[in-house]
């Protein structure tokens, strides 16, 4: 899938002064006086410098900065091992080799369609002066957008398996400004509301972790490629002083590998600005590995309906029952609605034994191959089959990978049997934490990002590639680009999907929305189950909403695979913006936040894959907005049909959140459309071309 | 040694809306709407009021107010387990038992001959309403000025052995305000300068964490007791929610205990200033239990000299060569020079073999029972006896307790044959940390406050107590009070002692003294190792103090033994301020802090044990102050000589620190005295009576 490659590369010679002397006249970066850059790269153009370090007590550093202002300052690196001294100090540079990269690459599917690549690579190697004289190589890469490294550590003598305790992987952020984070590692879930507190509020928190600095510099710390390895955390230690901070594991040490292994990159994303943020998301993709999987064609985007709203109501249940919602009729009936809107998925929650005990607690009891009597899957998926709408997996585990991995096969195999291609699973835990076997075979809890679930998750993506299913996990490890290489793994939730508006307390407040855009969404696709048109959740309670956001969604929240997760009848009962979910694409050409600020609004314009059609999504927080969008990304000389669905001029998610206008106008691209967002509002927007 | 005790038990009935109704009458606290008590209490002067909590999801709370106002809102109780689900929610009240008791207690040495517990107790006992149906207890006692808690988990069958992820203890400070903290967890060592930030600045802390709040109380959270169990930082989890970290393990679980089993005591110091805050540590002590080791007359406080402070100048060696400190003849002179100066002990440093490799990253060649050929430790302890002076005994382990348990009774009988009463024991560490066997026999690392150092630094404890000697380890764990039950448990370090003035990169700035006082300080004695008459450290670089402060501190930073840190030539060159730490008291009946601003300045009185003397100290930051102080602390209708060691009028740590006044004056309780501190500075004085 690489059309497009150039691969330069020059190995310096050994380090040294002359290293140093000649590196430094490259960069201007900024350090502490008196530490010397051992060597130093850019970015391809030219506005980020690293700068490589060694102190006086030998502890490797790395500092950033942009156009000349330090970003990140001296931040040291190393290791802390349970069974070996730590990998920290007494460090000497051995080599530095430089290359740089320009290479673009198709997606099968995704925001974009082709991705470029550019970056320049610093390969820094260091071993210890004396006593372990261990060794470990740090691979920088710095994109015009953001800069990457990653430990690499050969096999040697004496460090033949590394017992991490921690990774002590310093992020110094040089400015004062705001953060955006959600906690971690609190009752082991990584659904949370975000914080907005000053960067020097953030306690530990998740990645991406989302900070805009005094001087307006967006940057967002999270990793890429998070493969047999602890999902990596971040704490504050002193003032502007970042830490990793990487997930427990149960037994000790938070991660071990056998030398040789490389650790997932660690990723500082540098913008200018809130959409040019947003566009730095690609960096995740390309500090992944191309596509493992050859042909997969049998990914499918689509949008799909589902048996769940329901039961989030409480109206249905997910257990057996006189509520059950998962019966062969009422899918039956599910399957008609989907083909005549045109949607090709179904999900079936509640449809598999296992859901009347404790499970919450437990999850020992879920069976992923037997239905419960009064849902015939066989039936069901024959029906859908006919109509054109596929059963949407569900192998909702209750964090019991014991349970799930012992039946993972067979269960997967039903599924193909049964010709679905993509299934849904779920992690939900109420007994605190995963429930796994430590390698004696005793069942122990891990945390929802620990090494153990990074090996679990890739197992269950690779088990369900073998049978052409896609995964997409609730309750899941974070995104760290892994889509890139197996682009099965289609979607995932990973924080507070539509559900916590349900019977959420609080419900989401409209700037939660407008947060999730600029961090959680920077990872990559969010399974976040829009399109609530009742704006009810259980009980009547209002959810935080007007109308046209909830059709926003659909374009601001990006998922190949989007549910339009209202009940039916409340489809029914609103066919003017429930033609937009219909219409709505959900693969794209080209992807371009318009405008935006964090935890304010956002706007983004999406070409839809293959086709000239194009929408457009908006949302904001409790405040109104006006503004006027120059239409330019449009394609020039061609008219369109804009379909518009606004906010109505007396809309306010507190006070009148049904209001909405659907009106149609023709546009160019040399027109500007004024928008106005309601308090709790959004726009949704559709361009069908019409010709010159 | 109880020569007081009332002690008033009622035991409630069966808990539920009854007893909720009933004890709610009494007091009245902060907490959210909704959550009504179902257990309070109050302290014995009715100001604390604590209310215990069960919310809608079953979560056990508590909250305690003050006068009526919230000072911790509904802080969560609970634990997270490796192997176990979490035990946090689904639980239900199942009794409640109240007590009091007034007792005095006199502690063999300290601050106060006479000690008063007078507290009252709530014991609550929880139990999960269904799963695993486990239970445990949580003892709350409500000082006059503190709340403390600790969980009890009895014996039963789900939950036979708890492998503890974490301690999901909360204290939710309502109000802002400011704290003082020290980094937990960094570098694996407790030495740091401290951190003074508003409290949502804290990031991960070590206990005593002092926070003042807006409206002027003083807060400290600390523990009491810390018995097999791992150490407690506290973390900073979102605005005013302060939660338990304890510290990691090598072996997954931070706590591994079998039921029944008590945690260590969770206290909150509560007090209106911070003079107050100081005095409040007694709650430490009356939460540990009496002494186990009988007659401890044994225990002697001391002041000392070394062969120390010469190495950390790098004018001596630790290890052998031209410049080894600790020779046979050295050591002679040193006893002479001690014994002249009424010195009973004389610490050796560097006196033993494995001094000469590595020692810092492997501490694999200590011999504890093996003296260098150039120090006849026979000789040099026959010749300190015939002169009154007793070697104090050195042993440090470079953080390797494989290499030292495994010479610890023959090394601990070598020094009992000697006539040693006292070691300085010493937990250096560069290797990231405590170098332990894991369960298997396996070397690995362990924190400096874990479970398995809490066992080792008692297990020294003990074996030294059977040859009748007193143990003072450096980087140590922290003081929990556990000196009341093992009184040989006579001081410690723990934080930034005089030898950071001789190399630190900073030196350790005056305001980190007075922050010492209130943070540290409130947790026992330190081994701080003042007196450094030159005021200069390594290279002749000046130490930020005046003369006068070095004198102060032996009354400000307690200690019951107490080093003469400096060279005897600097005692010989300054004949004047060496008689104060000639004639200062290291044993007390009384202790007033009479003034007093955390991180400010700290004004010190303290009566000699056994004899009518009173000394008094006092230290500023780096800002010079004058105050009037009442002397009333002294006794009525007797006359002192007043034997003043103030800072000169143009004193200043920074141009003049070598300018102090030495004067003497007759002063009676009702008269006032004129204080002036320089800038860095502090004072000193002897009150010896005189008669009527």
């Amino acid at each position: 899938m690489r059309f497009l490659c150039l691969l330069a590369l020059w190995v310096m010679g050994a380090a040294g002064p002359a290293l140093a002397q000649d590196t430094a006249q490259q960069t201007d970066v900024a350090q502490p006086a008196g530490t010397q850059p051992v060597a130093t790269a850019a970015s391809p153009d030219g506005k980020l410098a690293l700068a490589i370090t060694i102190n006086g007590e030998g502890r490797v550093g790395y500092a950033v900065s942009r156009e000349g202002k330090p970003v990140i300052g001296e931040s040291h690196l190393g290791f802390l091992f349970s069974d070996s001294r730590q990998m920290l100090r007494g460090m000497e540079l051995q080599s530095a080799a430089k290359s740089s990269k320009d290479e673009s690459w198709q997606q099968p599917w995704g925001e974009w369609r082709t991705v470029r690549d550019n970056h320049n690579e610093l390969v820094t190697t260091f071993q210890e002066r004396d006593k372990l004289r261990r060794t470990m190589r740090v691979r920088f890469r710095l994109f015009d957008n953001a800069v990457a490294f990653r430990y690499e550590v050969p096999q040697q003598p004496n460090l033949a398996r590394a017992n991490i305790v921690e990774e002590l992987t310093q992020f110094r952020v040089v400015e004062p400004g705001d953060a955006w984070w959600a906690p971690a590692l609190e009752s082991n879930r990584e659904e949370y509301l975000y914080n907005h507190t000053p960067i020097d509020g953030i306690a530990l928190a998740q990645t991406p972790l989302t900070m805009r600095t005094r001087s307006g510099l967006h940057l967002s710390i999270h990793e890429a490629a998070l493969l047999d390895y602890s999902g990596m955390n971040v704490a504050r230690v002193h003032e502007g002083l970042l830490e990793a901070a990487l997930t427990p594991s149960s037994s000790g040490p938070k991660v071990v590998r056998d030398t040789p292994f490389e650790t997932p990159w660690r990723v500082i994303l540098i913008a200018p600005d809130a959409p040019a943020l947003y566009h730095a998301n690609t960096v995740f993709l390309n500090l992944n590995e191309p596509n493992k999987l050859g042909d997969v064609s049998w990914v499918k985007p689509r949008k799909y309906v589902g048996i769940w709203w329901g039961m989030h109501l409480d109206t249905q249940t997910w257990n057996s029952g006189p509520k059950h919602g998962a019966t062969t009729a009422y899918a039956k009936r599910m399957i008609d609605f989907a083909a005549r809107h045109g949607f090709s998925g179904l999900l079936v929650e509640g449809w598999n034994k296992g859901w009347d005990g404790d499970w919450f607690a437990t999850g020992d009891d879920f069976s992923f191959t037997e239905a419960y009597p009064d849902f015939d899957i066989a039936e069901v998926s024959r029906y859908g089959r006919r109509k054109g709408v596929r059963l949407i997996g569900h192998h909702e585990t209750a964090a019991n990978i014991v349970n799930y991995e012992r039946q993972l096969e067979p269960g997967l195999d039903l599924y193909r049997r049964l010709g679905v291609d993509t299934i849904k699973t779920g992690y939900v835990s109420d007994a605190g934490g995963v429930q796994a076997l430590d390698p004696n075979g005793r069942r122990v809890f891990e945390w929802h990002e620990g090494q153990v679930m990074s090996r679990h998750h890739l197992k269950v993506v690779e088990e369900a590639a073998e049978r052409r299913i896609a995964i997409n996990p609730h309750e899941p490890i974070k995104d760290t680009g892994l889509r890139r290489t197996y682009p099965n793994w289609v979607s995932r939730e990973g924080q507070r999907g539509m559900e916590y508006n349900a019977w959420g307390e609080p419900k989401n407040p409209p700037h939660y929305d407008t947060e999730l855009v600029f961090t959680r969404m920077l990872s990559g696709p969010m399974d976040f189950t829009p399109g609530i048109l009742s704006l009810t959740g259980r009980g009547n309670t209002p959810i935080p909403s007007t109308l046209a956001r909830q059709l926003a969604y659909y374009v601001t929240i990006y998922s190949p695979i989007q549910m339009a997760a209202d009940l039916p009848e409340n489809y029914e009962a609103n066919p003017g913006p429930f033609q937009f979910i219909k219409d709505v694409a959900v693969d794209w050409d080209d992807t371009r936040m318009l405008a935006g600020s964090v935890g304010d609004y956002a706007v983004v314009a999406r070409k839809e894959r293959g086709r000239p059609t194009w929408f457009l999504g908006a949302i904001t927080d409790e405040e109104a907005r006006t503004m006027t969008l120059p239409l330019s990304f449009l394609e020039r000389g061609r008219r369109y049909r804009a379909e518009i669905y606004r906010d109505g001029d007396d809309a306010d998610f507190r006070t009148n959140p049904r209001s909405i206008v659907i009106e149609r106008r023709v546009v160019r691209s040399t027109d500007s459309m004024p928008v106005r967002l309601a308090a709790g509002g959004g726009l949704a927007v559709r361009f069908v071309p019409l010709g010159r």
